[in-house]
């Protein structure tokens, strides 16, 4: 299997990314990645890595990549060569079962839908990140890709996430709810209640709206939003952990018996990291498009990378696409 | 200062509510409360409490209350003499200076415009709850009262939260912000995108966009969103809360070691729960109507109810709605 990964996006770019598909290729001796950006520095990374590995890292060079704060569109139509689009469209002439980018969400959105295009009969694509809690995987979609939505975005949203939970994550009859303010049916905007109108007739475990505590509390696998709502609530929770990080070392430098207790409570916190710990999960499929492209973290690190490249293969062997272009035909999408 | 307090809305009404009402008279001496609700189990509350506190607690009888899942604008029209509607019209007639609830707050925010009406000039109202972060407080507004805005809605979400944030809660020239799906200009539909270009040239200090990891970091002191967003957010801000004691108690049970580790660490944790305490702020303004309208956490127990009658009589002290009347005539809106 061949993935096209984008050696230049994202905050540890392109040093990290490059010792991902080292680390991801030493695994998996299936796997050939080509990384697509500045050969020389990639060449600089992958020199030092196994034979058995190297020999299955190819290289595609290339000038040009878009920034975190390009505009995607303008950046998409105007940079040709840009390190995501020359792996979208590896994609796209079958040279590549699937790309993965670390960079700039809005181009990889805007890249799948030009590039790839959308899966016929999908309305709008839809970003699906897992959010690792105690017990479980909840699958939050949509996170970005499509800020406000129409109740056709909302209900597909469901049935890709419902697909992708069941057959790539491997949750069997995987529930599906829709976020609103409250659990009663007469909460939410027209929007919302339409897509729990259509939602109650498809051929999914629905389970009516949940509420925003219910994310946390593990209450369903899938639950579906706008892209504006997901975002904000993926960032808060990056947010909360940071802020609890600085408030811990805060609390730490001020006392000296909790010290202690923090030695002791190590395994706790690492156990707690473990089970949270984003890197794990570390890719976010595009669904929707036609064809497997993976957002990772911008903040990525090799472990991250080397776990975006496991979704991708899964992705690509769990033949994800099909799967949701077939549930469009059964489900009536 | 006359305070009407709905005896029977929340989880622990009407015997916390009742005791809420005994502790913050025998706080303020200047403070009388009335009461509104089923006069007999409210009597058999307040017939314990020192006679300096007994003889300004008052009682109006009620059969009626509006439950916690029936619809706000149905209840409303229906139930004529509701408890909660009683407590509006007492205001309305200049018989209470202000209004407390923890019932359905859907009734709250319809009662506050049906009965009390929207100041002059605002297009909708919104309840602002002030989060308390490690370091300050954050109001954010909207979390519930306007469900989607127009750009209009937000704009005067932010002049009427900056001013609360100035006069009621005493932070000298409070920083106000768009929650937006990204910090960049580019970010936001066309709605925040709007409420942007109004407040940028507000008598306000403005500072553009901020994203949801920003609010537990305490970028600024008043993010504004729209009832949906705010709702979804201020919900899973408890979930993550419940979810994280679910952990700790479940992570307790499996490990020795830890335990000692956990009784070192008590003090740290009753300072981080001191911290985020809401029962210390518990009390959010419904913001834009003509009257002082505190909505209490439906789960408020005596302290919270006391928080929010503290609430309620720093607003009127502070004459918050006058000034936002006058903020609007300032600030043109």
């Amino acid at each position: 299997m061949i993935l096209a990964l984008d050696a230049m996006g994202g905050d540890h770019a392109p040093t990290e990314i490059c010792l991902g598909a080292i680390s991801a290729c030493s695994k998996y001796p299936d796997l050939e990645v080509v990384l697509v950006g500045d050969g020389s520095q990639i060449e600089r990374v992958i020199k030092d890595a196994e034979p058995f590995v190297s020999k299955r890292i190819h290289v595609v060079h290339t000038d040009e990549y878009i920034a975190m704060d390009e505009s995607p569109t303008v950046a998409f139509r105007k940079k040709k060569r840009a390190s995501i689009r020359l792996a979208m469209e590896m994609v796209k002439a079958g040279d590549a079962q699937g790309c993965i980018s670390a960079g700039n969400t809005g181009a990889i959105v805007a890249g799948g839908v030009l590039i790839l295009g959308r899966i016929p009969g999908i309305d709008r694509p839809g970003l699906g990140v897992p959010i690792p809690l105690p017990n479980k995987i909840t699958l939050l979609i949509d996170v970005g890709a499509t800020i406000r939505c129409k109740p056709i975005n909302l209900y597909q949203f469901a049935i890709m996430g419902e697909i992708y939970m069941r057959n790539t994550l491997g949750v069997k009859s995987p529930t599906v709810a829709l976020l609103s303010n409250g659990e009663e049916e007469i909460k939410g905007d027209e929007v919302v209640c339409e897509a729990r109108n259509m939602l109650a007739k498809a051929n999914v475990e629905f389970i009516g709206y949940v509420e925003g505590k219910d994310i946390p509390l593990g209450v369903a696998d899938v639950v579906v939003c706008d892209g504006f709502t997901g975002n904000v609530l993926l960032k808060f929770v990056e947010g909360v952990g940071e802020a609890l990080y600085r408030l811990l070392r805060e609390e730490m430098d001020q006392r000296i018996l909790p010290k202690v207790g923090f030695l002791f409570l190590i395994p706790m916190l690492k156990e707690l990291w473990n089970r949270f710990d984003y890197e794990k999960y570390g890719g976010t499929p595009l669904l929707g498009v036609e064809g497997v492209v993976i957002k990772a973290h911008g903040r990525s690190k090799a472990r991250a990378i080397d776990s975006a490249l496991k979704v991708a293969r899964d992705f690509v062997m769990n033949r994800g696409v099909e799967l949701i272009r077939n549930g469009l035909d059964r489900g009536g999408m």
